[in-house]
């Protein structure tokens, strides 16, 4: 297998690092904006060097964010190409339209990395679908969240500091938002449901709600009361019928997602014949990511394309009912629906999903967690 | 695939069950002692049935126990029929046989239901060796001893009474010893150090302290100290030394380990690219074990002949150093070692595994359990 690699930070040049002993694959050129110099590798600045080289049979894109991500993988794909990439947001964005690409080219589309760093989280759906149905699937998806609110619970920090210094050991980016406001785990959960359930999930119908507006104050009210704040991603397949949402998520202390420490992530999916199954690793990371871009290629290999078929169109029913904690301003919906009081939060009485989100949208200062049941 | 099962008890009923619905495997006789009728398929109580015909390419073992089940397997491969099976015993005990006569026939020997149940654990490691080394693997692969443990720390009871609860729930066998005592979770470290490391260990050198000795008090102890007592297997690969034992072990509570519930199993492996990973899942059960055997019969269709090479016979050297907690009758070695003391037990200076288990065989009524570190 003769590589074409795209981008040379982190993850690329643990790429390039693990690739290099190896002899049935080896890294032939590099985009790279820097100057580097790698023995007996192109670099190149232009990604037609790359592109237009038909001893390339594989393009590993690991620049991260959607452009021009997008069009180098697109081109790759018309190209002949076989594409192994990390970028959840990318494939989570066009996922109806490149893994379909792939398909009618006959080509391999591979994204392992792209969900649970080091985990082998979609390889993993792939051989539980050989033998199954996959009724559930999510879990604890972001590293940096998990840093946050494991920091606020063991630690006593409050969410500014706990921010700062995941920021300061490189958990966090200078600017957190993708992460802390959920969208880096709703790009996951929507990959994990995607292929899981064998549909194409539609984005729109999957609400998020992130853990930036949570207090010292909420985490001394959730240890009050034993339990423990994380940020869950779910995805259901009932009688035909998905439910998909991220959320805060109260898991009572000593259940394994409360364990959960520093960066690590939890997740899970329940299958018809295995019953619940937990894997358990470092999310993110130079190597365990790398790990399993060149697993991906090693399947590449053996042909693999893709994890499942890329199914019909489906919108996200979310009527599924839980109890909520809630902190914001009361209206009388939320006065309505509150069957107890934590201090200067509410319990909800059981309501739907969709319901808690659409109330969350117009009161963008509350913060809420579900309650697991 | 045309199968020829063998056995139709728990395991081998649920088997049938999932490959019933399948189009590229089929079980066409069965070996039961008992009188049953399934629709299309031969039962028989006559092994010769299967062995003699040459239409069934894979015999899956699902009667477990050493005895007849080896020479079946053996007769199997050396017919040229591909073997799967669940028996951890067998495949533990004769590893230097089995697995060489199936490489030599050019057959697939599977095995991934003995380890974890549910869990893909040998196939994971087979995954994993592709692209890396693997340190260390181990964990809580035994549901019994978790389920007694974990009812001993949660909810109070005493040994006796928490065997006894394991038993009427069917999660401990009317003779425990095989569990308890820690034979089961030693097959399972062998096997795994084994894979993982593409050696054939010496079980001799392995040692094995099981948690039919572990009372109240020594829980209340643990309770009092923050910790939480697990039976965990260890194995290591450390420059090109191989250690590997199985004990009681203190985890600190909050750990990963400390959070596993009822009859739940966890295993780690630590890889040089991927880190830690872990895998948590039913360790039992008609469904998650057959799952497993499915999952293999499917790796078989894709040639997939054993997880790792069936090296050179290797012998445990364990010298690592540990603090112990021990709880039994003093002497002159034991005052000479003691840190400190906890009630009528005592932590002792970190002493190396060896000589902790050396001293253990001298002192069969004592209780040890290591701190982990």
């Amino acid at each position: 297998m003769k590589i074409g690699l795209l981008g040379f930070g982190v993850v690329g040049q643990g790429v390039y690092d693990l690739i290099a002993s190896r002899e049935d694959m080896s890294v032939v050129k590099v985009l790279c904006r820097k100057d580097v110099s790698l023995p007996g590798v192109q670099v190149t600045k232009d990604f037609n060097d790359i592109l237009n080289d038909s001893d390339i049979d594989t393009v590993v894109e690991a620049i991260g964010g959607l452009h021009p991500a997008y069009e180098f993988v697109k081109a790759a794909i018309e190209a002949g190409k076989n594409v192994v990439t990390a970028n959840k947001a990318l494939v989570a964005t066009f996922y109806d339209e490149l893994i379909p690409l792939a398909k009618e080219k006959g080509l391999c589309f591979r994204c392992t990395a792209a969900v649970g760093g080091g985990i082998g989280w979609l390889s993993e759906l792939e051989r539980a679908r050989r033998i199954q149905t996959i009724e559930k699937v999510g879990g604890i998806m972001n590293g940096t969240c998990n840093y946050i609110l494991d920091s606020m619970t063991r630690l006593g920090f409050d969410y500014t500091n706990a921010l700062k210094q995941a920021q300061e050991l490189g958990y966090a980016e200078a600017d957190p938002t993708t992460d802390v406001e959920g969208i880096d785990t709703w790009h996951k959960a929507i990959l994990s449901s995607n292929v899981a359930f064998g549909i194409c999930l539609d984005s729109a119908t999957v609400p998020v709600a992130g853990i930036s507006r949570i207090q010292a104050t909420d985490v001394e009210n959730f240890k009050a009361h034993g339990l423990v704040c994380k940020l869950i991603s779910t995805g259901m397949f009932t009688k035909g019928k998905v439910s998909a949402y991220v959320q805060p998520t109260l898991v009572k202390f000593g259940e394994p997602e409360s364990a959960v420490p520093a960066n690590y992530n939890l997740i899970t999916f329940v299958g018809s014949a295995s019953g619940r199954m937990s894997f358990y690793g470092q999310g993110a990371g130079r190597y365990p990511t790398a790990y399993n871009v060149v697993q991906d290629c090693a399947d590449v290999l053996l042909d693999k394309g893709f994890y499942s078929p890329c199914g019909e169109k489906v919108k996200a029913e979310n009527t599924d009912f839980m109890r909520y904690y809630v902190r914001g301003e009361k209206d009388s919906w939320l006065e309505e629906n509150t069957a107890e009081t934590w201090g200067t939060a509410i319990i909800s009485k059981p309501i739907s999903v969709e319901a808690m989100h659409v109330w969350l949208k117009n009161h963008p200062e509350a913060f809420i967690a579900a309650l697991a049941e």
